[in-house]
């Protein structure tokens, strides 16, 4: 078994078949955005190392970056304890967020200070 | 409208009436965990600064450490761009992932190459 295999094997998708994907940016270590991968967009971006997504409003796959340019490379994939979440570390491109923020996170925060 | 009030109302909450969180170590910027948050659990989050969760299988709202003493201080909390992903900064107290490792992305990763 591939290294692939094991991963792809070791996804538990939702029951639409998706998983949420994080990526983190791998030298700043900011969280940049989270989206969804399906099985395809999963074994694409393992095989390719170019952040591949699915859209579930546009029902299909998505290589980040497609349209602005702003690619993702990835350098690791990681799946947390119980396999139903994904972890990649990137090497983004330009912003990360189509709004043209590095992040997705950047407009509304809150402090916390209960 | 407070701060939480704005918070709460921007979050497009899906089907189930949930909402992916991603923790976020403060100090070091790793990815410590996703979780789910319904309605309540983001108010009392923000309301307590505890990070409070919703558990799927249990079908209940979680206290983060309530058991295992592992508690997420929240400092900040922030939505993306559509407001269906929340990012938490929080002080974790001992191994956020309940396997005992530091996060819970330690376990399984591959990396990339392609």
């Amino acid at each position: 078994m591939t290294d692939i295999d094991a991963v792809v094997d070791g996804v538990r998708f939702d029951v639409a078949g998706l998983v949420p994907a994080i990526a983190q940016d791998a030298d700043s270590g900011a969280v940049l955005m989270m989206a969804w991968m399906d099985r395809d967009a999963l074994i694409a971006t393992l095989t390719t190392g170019a952040a591949t997504y699915y859209s579930r409003s546009r029902g299909r796959q998505w290589v980040k970056g497609e349209e602005s340019g702003h690619r993702q490379r990835v350098r690791s994939l990681a799946l947390d304890c119980d396999g139903d979440t994904i972890l990649l570390t990137v090497d983004q491109t330009g912003p990360a967020c189509h709004t043209g923020t590095d992040t997705c996170f950047t407009g509304r925060a809150v402090t916390v200070s209960a």
